[in-house]
């Protein structure tokens, strides 16, 4: 899936991704390059059980060296968030208490809020094995969990963080299409285009006698242009079904190899050229 | 971020992942893990290089065995999706041709109308490295691409499955869909009734000379399919299709009454004047 532009600025911002108590720097590795993926650059880690820095981490974030030499480390997870004016803290169960829980799409749009205001903020995530304790969710100002099949809860850390990255980068969307991809290059076709095509067919096929009866042309008329206007076409599409149809029309099936020229006219190039 | 709650019924179905040449166990087993996550539960593989059964993608599942042993193989891509109506392929990069391109929020909406429907779908995914070709490119519908950092867009297999996953699961928790979408009256063509239209079609242009420079074949192909796989065709309506090409295919034009004039259509000045 690799797709990236050298020649594009990075992005970077966004709110703190904390890890508390990390084993495997493979998987603090996995989190920055999820996090370089979706924008996010400011990883904090809370007594990373290995140490750091960590080389399996940074074998892992797969280039994201930014965000693993930017790297901050704490002792204490009330350190890592000192500076941060909004946290929510991601878990897999339900808790009881009186902490407000949301989905990411919700946690994302509130960071967002903040982000864009004059505050910072951050989101925690746990152990890979226990998650948070209470009395560090309690750090917290919010709950996010995630929509997760019941029968099979099994996000690890580098997946957690991947989800809230994405929704984040998304939250800041009008559409969840890369602009690159969202103005069609192609000039759309009007009806008189669509008008072209139906006339065309439909003149081709009256010389062959497909309409029959001639009671049921109408119908047949009208079903085959239903088949053909489903979509909105672009007019080099119009062009090329054209082309087809020409083909189609005007020659006749060559002979097999060796019994004869082909009978197709130079001037045919064109129809070939829309593409 | 462990939750799972073993006395809920497991969640299965919905679109089937449909992975193209795998080449590590470890990234298909994340796959099969982050599906059971979002209760997907039919995983294709096509081509795997290490084989299958294989011992490190069970591993790295972690524990989501159902979908590790209901797990396909096929030989080729065509045949992996051979029963499926509806398919989407994800791409990182820009694309140029005619298949539309959405982000993965409508992609999963329009994924699970038509699941709600009669019909099945899926989606594709390409090589760890090169992701999918162009002419695998060709046998799907839409192309789905992620809203990721232009500067660092390095989502790997199972992130990207993770993604489509998560959006999927989402989207059966919106609001209900419009009526329209939920009935279908007739029976959705599949992938093996739409390569029997575009067999029929290129067989009876290549018998015109229409594929020239042979050179091009390949693109012109992929034009073709692009512009008649738009849609979520149904069943009679390929019939129809295909009755169309027959008849031009098969019958010669009939003189028109009592002259010899030429067999243009007058209309056909347009087909040049677009281009």
């Amino acid at each position: 899936m690799a797709g990236t532009d050298r020649q594009k600025k990075l992005m970077t911002g966004g709110p703190a991704i904390i890890l508390v108590e990390p084993q495997l720097g493979e998987n603090i590795g996995m989190v920055a390059r999820a996090m370089a993926n979706f924008g996010l650059s400011d990883l904090r880690l809370v007594n990373p059980r290995d140490g750091w820095p960590n080389d399996k981490a940074r074998s892992a974030a797969s280039k994201a060296d930014h965000v693993i030499d930017a790297t901050q480390v704490f002792d204490t997870l009330a350190e890592a968030i000192a500076d941060l004016n909004f946290v929510v803290a991601t878990t897999a169960r339900e808790r009881d208490g009186f902490k407000p829980v949301c989905g990411p799409v919700e946690a994302t749009g509130k960071l967002r809020r903040v982000e864009e205001g004059d505050g910072r903020a951050g989101i925690l995530f746990g152990r890979e094995r226990w998650g948070l304790k209470n009395h560090e969710i309690t750090l917290a100002d919010e709950i996010v969990t995630f929509p997760v099949n019941p029968a099979f809860a099994s996000l690890n850390i580098a997946q957690a963080v991947l989800l809230m990255a994405y929704e984040w980068m998304k939250s800041g969307m009008e559409s969840d299409l890369p602009a690159d991809f969202r103005q069609a290059e192609m000039e759309p076709a009007t009806k008189a285009d669509m008008q072209g095509l139906f006339d065309h067919l439909e003149e081709a096929l009256e010389a062959r006698g497909y309409f029959r009866p001639a009671s049921k042309k109408p119908k047949m008329v009208e079903n085959l242009r239903a088949v053909l206007s489903r979509q909105g076409f672009f007019l080099p599409e119009i062009n090329l079904l054209r082309g087809v149809i020409r083909s189609l029309d005007r020659f006749s099936r060559k002979k097999p190899k060796g019994s004869g020229a082909p009978d197709m006219d130079p001037s045919d190039e064109a129809v070939h050229s829309g593409e």
